[in-house]
């Protein structure tokens, strides 16, 4: 029995307990797992379990309202301050990912804004919110990403930032899924994206699911695809934008950015507008996670292909500099990076 | 015991077998093979147990000269069918490297105009010649391009064209050993190479043997660590290089190539100067390898990653066009793009 129905993360109120499919386990096992226990949720976004920048964010605030809807306690300031340990552990189990941030401090805001008596609904009707709200966004990054594409286009992606990344929908395969909707037929070609594979195991999973041709190629196969006039545009999804619109993003996406300069393809990062950071000043302001060699040299951790106490440098994201970006395609529009500055003024005002 | 002794691939004339390292097994098992048997000799090229482009050539080189040797008439027209038969046979197994036809032929035409009573003897000379010329080919090749790199220097390498992919020395990695025969201290980035790993398993291996620094990447961090300004210089070794510079190497030599450019970085193209294929008269000319999808799939055939029935493009090679490639390093020395056209002239006179 599935709970998620389709669904990437969810919130299962009557047992009160945080919902995913465990991503690792993909494709070869679909497995739907609930947790209400802080070091399994921890681990569930640390390893991998749950992934893409705003499926993270949804799980955290999940995750949040159901850690204080079990505490045993219904004293506000004792939930207040559990809640602000908890955000405070949580942010931690990945850096690059401005959406876990943001999603927790959503939390915590809601938290202290709630009446005492009522923190524990407040953070559970925030949450559930929050899962309908990704669901709304990535559809309009979809239907706004769908008016740039044309029937029978092909496009590259990188990593997976498809439904599988998000709640529904996905960032940078919405349009491919809202093309679809409107009867047209998009191509994708799919980069394998190493060390992870999100690319094999996920994008190439989701897209076989909902009958849209996908052709897997491994990373340093996209400029020869491209070289053939094969694409028309990139899509990828995206962990933090800097003010400036330097953009963080999967390992490679740098690379896939100057190819699709090179041979004058449009380069599309697709994500809620939340992504933006504007109080990182430019990339180089934004932390980039930096995982385990094994992941390079051990394939999925069984077998080792790599010399014994090779190093490694297996840093999990890089930065596209805006100059690269020909637009951001959010649920409040396409964004060229030059557009950029008055949202900045118009959201410091929204938001500080 | 080793019979090879360092090198890759030998010819055992005592017992009459074609030598080399399995380098499939590399690096958790260094095991030399020996064999008289075509088969074995097709299947060793052609599931890349002996790979590299030179390594390739020298191998059929000494592949023939066993199996004539092996024949047991010494009637001079049967050797020399059969000469035929075996070279038009052996040249299916890798479509791209021009290095296996080159030395194919050369065996042809020493067959063809060798005294009949004199056929294997000569053949085995050639063979033997082969392996002295391959050596210092790649040493001169080392020493050229030694001249372009300064102590401290980053070089970042493709594949493996080092010694594993010749005879000794290498191609891409012959300036670096010859750097550090000078007292210099170069230090690589060995892109892995998905998807059969030759960066990860090969290169990594091989320079670490020789207490070489090395750091290992998946391919599609080339771009971050260029970005990073750690980068003075790309080496790649080469399968063939058509008549206006289009080089055919490894599947993602082209990406790097258009990463270097992006960054300012030169792009080297290390190989013999047989690598030239006067006869194609761009890249678009080259057959391109495609492998089985199963290579990208499945990890070293073990576990299966991807979802079954996806499509894969697996292009073993790409093209990159020539005003990528900042200079061709040879035995006859570094060669501009723009001069090629002197040596076409030349070597048209010398070879046809």
């Amino acid at each position: 029995m599935s709970f998620l129905n389709g669904a990437t993360v969810g919130y299962d109120t009557e047992n009160n307990k945080a919902v995913f499919i465990d991503q690792t386990l993909l494709p070869l096992h679909y497995c739907e797992k609930s947790t209400d226990d802080f070091d399994e949720m921890y681990d569930a976004v640390k390893c991998l379990k749950v992934r893409g920048a705003p499926a993270i964010g949804v799980f955290a605030g999940i995750c949040i309202a159901v850690l204080i809807n079990k505490a045993e306690t219904d004293d506000g300031g004792i939930l207040l301050s559990e809640l602000e340990n908890l955000c405070a552990d949580f942010v931690t189990c990945r850096p690059t990912a401005v959406n876990l941030k943001w999603a927790l401090e959503k939390m915590l805001e809601e938290g202290k804004s709630s009446p005492r008596d009522s923190i524990k609904q407040r953070l559970k009707t925030l949450a559930l919110k929050m899962i309908d709200d990704d669901i709304s966004v990535c559809r309009k990054i979809g239907e706004y990403g769908a008016e740039l594409l044309k029937d029978k286009d092909a496009v590259l992606t990188h990593c997976n930032a498809g439904r599988l990344a998000a709640v529904k929908y996905g960032t940078a395969l919405a349009p491919v899924y809202i093309s679809k909707e409107q009867g047209h037929s998009i191509k994708v070609f799919a980069d394998e994206t190493r060390p992870l594979l999100q690319g094999a195991r996920l994008t190439a999973f989701e897209l076989m699911q909902e009958g849209i041709d996908v052709s897997l190629i491994c990373d340093n196969t996209a400029a020869s695809v491209m070289a053939k006039g094969k694409i028309d545009a990139v899509l990828v999804g995206c962990d933090r934008v800097a003010r400036n619109g330097d953009a963080a993003n999967k390992i490679g996406t740098l690379s896939v950015a100057i190819l699709a300069k090179h041979y004058g393809i449009p380069f599309y990062v697709c994500m809620p507008f939340s992504t933006f950071d504007f109080t990182s000043s430019d990339g180089s302001k934004i932390v980039i996670e930096e995982r385990e060699p094994c992941e390079v040299t051990d394939f999925w951790y069984k077998e080792r292909m790599a010399p014994k106490n090779v190093n490694v440098l297996n840093f999990a994201f890089d930065v596209t500099p805006s100059s690269l970006i020909t637009a951001f395609i959010t649920e409040k529009g396409v964004i060229m990076p030059s557009e950029l500055k008055k949202y900045i003024k118009k959201s410091t005002e929204d938001i500080f």
